[in-house]
């Protein structure tokens, strides 16, 4: 990676001097933004640009330069790669698109780039690509024109599954103040994908704040392991997240859809923050350059009233809290400064006064006396106050640095005047008070978890239990009586049942559980029991056990078997469930059960292995969560008999890589205790690829 | 109202020479915006600005003017206004802040200035307020310079409750493309309010969409007829939502937080479009000035793949569809264009074309060969290529006039290009894809219900039932007999029930109604019966009947009575409600009962009197609508039923508002007809003012 970010060398093949020639203008922007290694071009005709003269081969340059850069039609690439092997190249950029987005062929070209490199052992970013840029050493290889634009050099660094999205970004990050180090486009991401990239870079002393927009991710696990391990924060802007927009992904970098809800669920679960759009995460990395956030007491600050019932109103669903002002503060402002036409409650409303000196004067008055977790200063003014107001920008900066508090600085102006200010201080500028809000809130969430980080379950834990490896000899959708004996393997509790096949044994059984019971068709094909009626509730005596097991048997496909279960009484009916994710591998759900998954999909996911906060926090995130308190008459369940089911269906997940689905529903969570009322799994035939 | 934004003469009231002078500043604006009717100024001390004279009495201005502008303090303008009526003013704006938003001293103000106006037969604006503009004729009132925005004439009119708010929003409108006609900042409104401005605004030619700001609902009920008679769209910012905002409306505006669901629900119901923030209410604004979007055929054609992605997401998210293009389509466009580079899918990735003229091309065969109902184009480039990106916004432009068809044009480029480009064209221009999709989706919203409103219920209807005001000579909380009466006398079918003194009284009930029957204590203070012991259910014969009705008369506070009540089995538990909102009036709840209202709140309210449509659409609106059709082996209840109660419950509420609250909990829905089990109602103890 380091040589691809900071090589010492470079060839750019595909330049003509033509003026459309597009890997020309990689030259230009090397030049423009003051590259300083030796700098090679390579292109079917002699010629000259920015000074640098064009080879006609790749064999006229240097042996064993630290990075080619390719941007020539798809089909000639492969064997570029191959010359770049045997001259000793090991870092390649192909920008060329036309690979498995575009075709079938482009497909099978790609796949032969795939055997080149690693033959040669190169590395490669792309296709199908934009490029790399860093702007700490002026590396810059887009294929567009970058020199009229305002890249400037700043804490984030940008992985972009789009080439397009990744110049939106720079462009974006560095206009909200924030400032790139790194951007990458990883196109196809055939060789190096996202999480090498984001490897790299969460130890990269230039990078402290990651974007990445994604249209799938490959090895979820890893980004979550990534993350887990990460100091710095990582931002994530994922899309393709419908059917809609499924196809188009296909089309457009080979992405595949992933199961959105598991996306935001595992993002969720290390720490990532996930923005829905340019942008909130422009705003979130604005948030995340200030001074970090460290608690929800914030002081507005504004000059027009509305503003600052807006303030209010974001505040609050953000989490914020305005607290009430002292009674010394009040009358401390009110003696340094004309206060008797500002309304000194929380919001500060500086009304009308024009002095925006004084307004500087009343941010370190509020700093110093009342020490807030954040302050939100909003300035409305006219372009022909903005003298005053740039001076007041300067003057907030300086505050920030010396003070080192988090001042959310917001403009509202006229024209691009928020981009005017902005180059005027180093500070972020909001464009717009809900951002600023939401940028707060992102770095008082991070500081708060960096603060309480508790350490997950860790790694996968290999016991292998015995009576899940008898189960688990079978293959395809189980049975009711062996997902449960699966379930008792692995301690989640059990409603008390036998296998009977026959009504005879059916009584016999219940002699020994006791009565009330169910009986109920074991067929794997009947997934909706109570819709078959395959299953008969409430049985009370000998005589019903005979009869209606009689009439179950016979109307079962046979060979026929029944599960004989004593009725458990009470409690609250949820369901938790599993599956392997083909990013993320083993997921729990968990939600209410019955209706409430049915209607409301009340449910809440994290991948497993769970820790024991995990499962505390998935509890707390489904809207149904009052019912396990009791409602109305219902005595509180056993909360903690909850958990532990939780963590031992993510156990079971975590060890047995053959459960590819796997859904107890009802676990009955009782007042004390909790048990297993009917199951099912699906099992794959064979252990798939090791994790 | 004519008079106040067409005045034929203005008189400027606070003007001096002095260079931080507010109201010099509206002179100044008068003159920079070229307005050309007859101008004083009258101030405290003689002098001149702007070529005008200052006078230093309101005496010596000509008798009549059409309009004074006070910009003076407060304690002043009561006397003012009196001067303003004896010259013959009759229409006055107050820029003035300090009265019932700062003090108590200022509300006394504010009184005696509604004195004088009534007295004097003036109407006025604000006080509090930073003015009225009108770019028609150059009618510029604010105190902040306004000479260096960018306001031009177009289609949006504002009307805030704030007087920054005001300027952000001309300022975003006319950065957006849109441009302004009116804008009013209401301030206190405390003479003219929302509505006033409203109606006229409805009734303007210049103005073809209205956005109100508003951090308070005055009346209602006025807003939502309006709303319904209206032929233009109206956009409603409406902040100051929750408690912690309600604190500092307080000191701004006087204001008075509402219920927001009730004012989501009722802006919804009549067809205002509720925007949450000023980039949403812009967008939907830009949307609006496009040609109509009439349905959800989208076509997405975008020069970045990645971009086209989240357009995907967007469209989905918006409930746009993509639909697939046609083989003649495509066939046709790689005809035209180099298309073996350009995936022909929806959304169109034109990849790698860089002649820009050619996506106008492909804009044409796209409306020419499959009609959409709006396509969305979005172009991103780098500064470099600006002069061709210009041109083909031109070339959008004049596509839109001539074949009246919506594109929303959105860039992605660097810097401020995306206002640059505005400068370019008057068709609007997003600088986000959410932005745009928000917009067609406004457009195709508002123009599909104009083509589909149906009348609602039309006017209050003033019949008095006997049964029903027989019961409501009481006041207070009804007990559930009474509040069961009043729904059977507007027909919403009740549990058959008698009501019994002693337990032979009961037993003699039971005999009438049958078996099984529940017993409920009737007492006003138990609200949640089933919590007290006061309720016990499915007794199958006199001597449980007996035994339970004594043992209950006997906890009961005396005069003790019961209900007796027989059992309606099956069903499904649903809530209907009523309240009296102090600004909708009469408001309609329905939600499923029991845990799904206590738990998860799913509920939904309109505003009385409904339309079936509204009762219809209301019951589509909870998340639980899917329990209605049955779920596993339940039967679909009598939707048919559901509705009649609705509807009654809207006309008993109309038409009695002396009843402030009532719950119908549970309406049982049967799967023929409905019965309401239990109730309860809260009665105003006199008649209120009449609505």
């Amino acid at each position: 990676m380091q040589r691809i970010f900071y090589p010492q060398s470079i060839v750019v093949i595909g330049v003509s001097e033509r003026p459309d020639n597009l890997a020309r203008t990689i030259v230009r922007n090397l030049c423009h933004f003051g590259y300083k290694g030796e700098l090679f071009a390579v292109g079917r005709r002699e010629g000259n640009v920015q000074g640098i003269p064009i080879a006609t081969s790749l064999d006229e340059v240097p042996d064993g330069l630290d990075l080619a850069v390719i941007l020539t039609p798809a089909a000639t690439v492969p064997d570029l790669m191959e010359a770049c092997g045997r001259k000793g190249i090991r870092r390649v950029v192909i920008e060329s698109g036309g690979f498995s987005e575009f075709s079938q062929e482009g497909r099978r070209l790609e796949q032969r780039l795939v055997e080149i490199a690693h033959r040669w052992d190169v590395r490669f970013v792309g296709p199908n690509c934009i490029s790399v840029v860093n702007l700490e050493n002026g590396v810059c290889l887009p294929f567009g024109d970058m020199s009229a634009g305002n890249a400037r050099l700043g804490p984030a660094s940008v992985v972009s599954q789009s080439g397009g999205v990744s110049l939106t970004y720079v462009d974006r990050l560095c206009v909200a103040g924030v400032g790139v180090d790194k951007v990458v486009s990883i196109g196809n991401k055939t060789d190096l994908n996202e999480n090498d990239y984001l490897e790299y870079l969460l130890q990269d002393p230039g990078t402290r704040i990651v974007c990445l927009y994604l249209e799938s991710i490959g090895d979820g696990r890893r980004l979550m392991d990534l993350a887990r391990s990460s100091r710095k924060p990582i931002i994530v802007h994922k899309v393709n997240r419908g059917e809609a927009s499924h196809r188009v992904a296909l089309s457009h970098t080979a992405a595949l859809a992933d199961d959105d809800q598991i996306v935001s669920a595992a993002l969720r679960q290390v720490g990532i923050i996930r923005a829905e759009d340019f942008r909130e995460s422009v705003a979130i990395a604005q948030g995340l350059t200030l001074p970090p956030v460290r608690g929800k007491r914030l002081v507005v600050i504004s000059r027009s009233g509305g503003h600052a019932v807006i303030a209010a109103d974001a505040a609050e669903r953000y989490g914020f809290q305005l607290a009430q002002l002292p009674d010394e503060f009040t009358e401390h402002v009110r003696a340094l400064f004309p206060a008797d036409v500002i309304a000194v409650t929380n919001p500060i409303d500086l009304g009308v006064i024009f002095d925006f000196d004084m307004y500087a004067g009343i941010v370190e008055e509020c700093l110093k006396m009342l020490s807030p977790d954040a302050v939100l200063l909003i300035n409305t003014y006219t372009l022909a106050e903005a003298e005053g107001a740039h001076r007041l920008a300067r003057r907030v900066e300086e505050i920030v640095r010396e003070s080192g508090r988090p001042i959310a600085f917001c403009v509202y102006s006229q024209g691009n005047e928020s981009q005017v200010v902005q180059q005027h201080t180093s500070l972020p500028v909001f464009a717009e008070i809900e951002d600023a809000i939401r940028g707060l809130a992102a770095s008082r969430d991070w500081n708060l978890r960096q603060a309480r980080l508790t350490e997950t379950a860790g790694g996968t834990v290999h016991t292998s239990r015995e009576e899940a490896q008898r189960v688990l000899t079978t293959s395809g959708v189980l049975t009711a009586d062996q997902a449960l004996a699966l379930c008792e393997a692995y301690d989640i509790p059990v409603a008390p049942s036998e296998v009977a096949n026959n009504p005879e044994e059916a009584v016999r059984a219940v002699d020994r559980l006791g009565y009330p019971v169910a009986l109920k068709a074991l067929a794997t094909q009947l997934v909706h029991k109570t819709d078959m009626g395959g299953v008969t509730l409430g049985l009370m005596d000998a005589a019903a056990v005979k009869r209606e097991a009689t009439a179950m048997l016979a109307r079962s496909a046979s060979p026929a078997r029944l599960l004989v279960q004593r009725m458990v009484s009470g409690g609250l009916e949820v369901i938790l469930g599993g599956k392997r994710d083909r990013s993320f591998g083993p997921v729990v759900m968990f939600g209410l059960g019955g209706i409430y998954v049915e209607v409301f999909s009340d449910v809440a996911f994290r991948v497993a292995p769970l820790s024991r906060v995990d499962a505390e926090e998935m509890i707390e995130e489904v809207r149904g969560k009052r019912l396990l308190e009791g409602v109305r008459d219902k005595p509180p369940v056993d909360r903690e008999a909850l958990i532990k089911a939780v963590l031992s269906l993510s156990r079971m997940l975590v060890e047995n890589p053959r459960i590819t689905e796997l859904d107890i529903n009802p676990l009955l969570v009782l007042e004390h205790g909790a048990a297993a009322v009917d199951a099912r799994a699906v099992v794959a035939p064979d252990t798939p690829a090791s994790e």
